[in-house]
């Protein structure tokens, strides 16, 4: 019998576990709100103190803005190293009227801690810090554990690119582990091991050299918005392909496992689109909805402007018309290359007496685990041993960029082990983060480091 | 030898043509301005008093906003009556710094009389007030004319509907002549005997009941943006010809003699091309440009908007987005009708998952009159007497409401013999009128009375 057999549950304090993460929660720290400053470093030091107690080396690290709080206990030579990342500031409270209890006094109504930052991400991050406390309870901890707290992801993470090059040595390891999102559904543990990349750029199609009246030149003046509009809509076939050539070259398709793996999700295309009030899911043809969201690239117009947009009628021929376009690009494709594809073909397609312009505005790396990766595998397990229901592996559709940024700086692979519900309505007013899903947090992390203990790095 | 062999030239008193003239562009009646309420009446007093001296039965009628001059002088039994359409107010004279002289005390330099309203439109009505007193001052008035003379063009006409229904029966005329624009070239006496109409919507279309997240939703939910795109590109194929079913149903073609009259006028495409900035001047295959503009219809985007137009990137997918699309029509063409083809044809192309709305916002009458009509020959035979040269015969392609208002109301041809140019800068500062080019009009006006007097009506 092994340290693995046993069961955490009963060991689990769940009334301590609970006291301290209300401490966290209720320290305001917003990271956009300049009035909250001290309040982020009290909760940054809240966090060094008690890693600190654990037995970590752990300071609290000053960036541009807010800090970052960095902790590491090493006493498991010959084993893994697992990265932990979370970040312990929060939206801002607005509106404060919709608030059933005050955002910073988490209140426990129906089962549910209502508090901002309970799921995102105090409370999911915090998961870890007491799994780990929960195995040192039982005498083990059977890898190496780093801590990256950050304090600035509400507001894009402006310091952690940085941070991570300045510390890549330090920040060495094996796998990250991220808890700061929903799982598929409430009884789905979910293990996210893709997330899509993005090529964004914007489109500037110029007519004549100034806004022309539509009824003296209408007819012979080239007209932006309508070859705009040309150009968008052959960038898709009748059938939802992206037409852009090479587009699709480097696309890793989808395996049958995988295929089979989603298909077997508690999924259903009418909730989805009642769940977003339309009467159908258009995409590109021959495939799901799930495959469509999650492992294939798409292109979509994200805002487009041009000529007269007041109440009436005007008779203009703008000289001007532009739009944001993106691609979610998925693995194997480079939003570099994809980028230029683009450009290219976009440019090629401008219609007579038009100049298109095409400027890249924003590009993330596309990223995917192996599936058969043994830190897939210690998930799973981990994940049956709380849930006791296999975990289903799921990828994202969108883009997390501190993501890419572990990937391109560390080289390490990322677990995203999502703690939280849709419904925690995280950014809302009443956010809120389950008592169980928390306590089950707690384990989920012991058990994954545990069993990450048990896997070959 | 008959009165209409006389050569008028000599009798023309230049000087106190110009006189008479100055007096009235030295009155600020700016419509848009409600500081300049005294002086639309001071205007309008002045022409009635005017009008009067010349025996004309003459009066100032109220509106809602600015008083209407009507006048009339019925002494011409069995002879055509000719209704000449005017307007006495002015654009406000902003940017005051701009202008060389003031703006209200005409200046003439290098022939040109340098004004506010000395072009646009109190030079050009005044003309045909001192073509009448010409004729008169030889004992001759050969036909029976009426003055309308209105003082809210500038802000729209809001008026002129009203008072031409309500005075219908007085109103009633055979022709009506407008000289309110510009000739076609300097050296091309032009009468200007069609205007396009118009036909003009605006189209809605609706995705998701919210903004949605490009990377959780890209590649299932519906985007407007897109599907506007594709709406818009498919309303015309790839020679330039509108797809809506039915559009051309009732086009009148054009004939050989105006394509050829057309072709014979000093039109040059680079010159015009150039003169907007652009490398070609695309359009309906098979039609040169002056055909695509005068007598062809056409479909324009006037504006687009949906998602994010702000800087940089944000990965929205829009709930919405719309454009606002401009029909410009030839004679034959409904605009009720144009308007509900298209809004049945733009609905039928709604891509899966969106929903299309057309609101209908504004629709104006093509208008256009038979070439052989012997008022058109009339006018041919005036500005050959005074230019010496044969007429242009042009349409214009955008729409005037006033114009198709005359036909609608008073079923009345209408004649434009515009005597202006468009370096006149009309709405602009340094707002000019030749003197050549006023007493030319004088003399047209009065050579085109006396036609009309031996045309039958």
């Amino acid at each position: 019998m092994t340290a693995s057999d046993h069961d955490l549950r009963p060991h689990l304090d769940t009334n301590a576990a609970d006291a301290e993460l209300f401490d966290l929660l209720r320290i305001p720290s917003v990271s956009a709100q300049e009035e909250h400053k001290d309040d982020m470093r009290r909760a940054a030091e809240f966090l060094q103190g008690k890693l600190a107690r654990l037995g970590f080396t752990a300071r609290v690290d000053d960036t541009a803005k807010h800090p970052v709080v960095y902790a590491e206990r090493l006493q498991a030579p010959g084993k893994p190293t697992v990265l932990i990342y979370g970040h312990y500031d929060v939206q801002p409270e607005a509106p404060l009227e919709e608030w059933l209890s005050p955002p910073f006094e988490p209140t426990v109504r129906d089962g549910r801690i209502y508090a901002r930052g309970s799921t995102d991400d105090k409370g999911q991050a915090f998961a870890h810090v007491q799994g780990v406390e929960l195995l040192l309870s039982r005498g083990e901890l059977p890898v190496n554990v780093k801590f990256l707290l950050e304090g600035e992801e509400e507001i894009g993470s402006p310091s952690l690119g940085a941070y991570l090059r300045e510390h890549q040595e330090e920040l060495a390891c094996d796998v990250v582990v991220i808890s700061d999102g929903s799982r598929f559904a409430s009884d789905v543990p979910t293990v996210t091991y893709g997330l899509r990349g993005l090529a964004y750029i914007e489109v500037r199609v110029q007519g004549a050299n100034r806004d022309l009246h539509s009824g003296a030149y209408g007819g012979a003046a080239p007209n932006p918005i309508n070859a705009l509009a040309q150009i968008i809509a052959k960038l898709k076939d009748d059938r939802g392909r992206i037409t852009i050539p090479g587009f699709y070259d480097d696309v890793q398709a989808l395996t049958e496992n995988e295929r089979a793996m989603w298909a077997s999700l508690p999924h259903s295309d009418e909730k989805f689109a009642a769940s977003i009030g339309v009467s159908a899911l258009p995409g590109e043809a021959g495939y799901t909805t799930l495959e469509r969201l999650w492992g294939r690239p798409t292109l979509d117009v994200n805002g487009i402007w041009g000529g007269y947009q007041g109440e009436g009628s005007k008779t203009v021929i703008a000289a001007k018309a532009g739009a944001k376009i993106s691609m979610r690009l998925v693995p194997g494709q480079d939003p570099e290359r994809i980028t230029k594809l683009a450009a290219s073909y976009i440019k090629s397609l401008a219609p007579e007496g038009a100049t298109v312009e095409v400027i890249e505005l924003h590009g993330g790396q596309p990223v995917a685990m192996d599936l058969d990766s043994p830190f897939i595998a210690a998930a799973d397990r981990a994940l049956h041993k709380v849930f006791g229901t296999k975990a289903a592996f799921a990828r994202t559709g969108g883009s997390i960029p501190i993501v890419a940024d572990f990937r391109a700086v560390l080289g390490a692979p990322v677990l995203l082990v999502d703690m939280g519900l849709n419904e925690d309505a995280p950014h809302s007013p009443n956010e809120s983060f389950a008592l169980s899903d928390y306590h089950n947090g707690i384990l989920t992390s012991a058990y994954l480091l545990r069993e990450l203990g048990e896997s070959s790095a």
